[in-house]
């Protein structure tokens, strides 16, 4: 199962749309406080529609924290100060990819540690970055993409049709 | 240059994180009327931030009129009643990708003609749908990765660094 970890995120509209994503991708969402929210607050419900009691999400005090309650986890930093893009790597069937807040991404003292697995997604110099939903979503289904999307077919099969 | 297609979209914070999304990418934004918003009201200017005066943007009046003015658009309709996976086609360099209206998707009328090039993104059935702007942003990076990111690596590297 593939896990997305949110570093201190600081907008409940996109935590709330990433809960959803998760859902609809089958993968856990860990949220490292501090939060710009609380996790119950009408907004990140609205954002998140009805689907946030069909989320497996885990909240941490901080970055230790995470690592304590997840012992040998292989951990791709997304972020805009990498080399290497999101589409080099090859994601484990349980790999943790980890996004910073809106405003300031991840802080430089935990991507010292992480060299060899950030990630980066291309895009064009005009823009400062992508919104978090969207980069969480690009990333989230590169690696369902890479592992053929395996459950999802056989388990989401039975909601599609053709017209 | 690739090109993102909304059909009747109704969120004005969705179209603007999309628009947000085809600068990143390089991409061209196609709007097709009615339009839940006013294309210069504030919450669609505070979501796409200020990049929206960056943003290549044409406005039709009907599913027509957009076609009589890209003739020859190899278009390719992403919508949940589709079998084939949006990672199942080849986007060309021009592409044109279409996404229906955040509460019904593309009309049944319009899908009947593009049943070749219709496109799903595999989920969950737990959730109805993706969020409209995380769809767009997925299918819009599949395609970029198809092709390399090509312009993306080249002038995007001024940009980026290594910590």
């Amino acid at each position: 199962m593939l896990n997305i970890v949110l570093h201190e995120p600081e907008m409940p509209a996109n935590t709330g749309n990433i809960g959803r994503t998760c859902v609809a991708a089958g993968a856990r969402l860990h949220l490292i406080e501090p939060l710009g929210f609380q996790i119950n607050e009408k907004q990140l419900k609205r954002a998140g529609l009805d689907y946030w009691d069909k989320l497996d999400v885990t909240i941490y005090d901080d970055f230790n924290d995470f690592l304590e309650k997840n012992p040998g986890a292989k951990i791709y930093m997304a972020t805009t100060k990498s080399k290497q893009k999101y589409t080099d790597v090859n994601y484990e069937e349980d790999a943790y990819i980890m996004f910073g807040k809106e405003s300031a991404g991840i802080p430089e003292e935990i991507l010292l540690d992480y060299k060899e697995t950030a990630v980066r997604i291309p895009m064009f110099p005009e823009i400062r970055s992508l919104n978090l939903a969207n980069s969480v979503a690009i990333v989230l289904y590169e690696a369902l993409r890479q592992q053929g999307f395996p459950e999802l077919e056989t388990k989401g099969q039975l909601h599609h049709y053709e017209w």
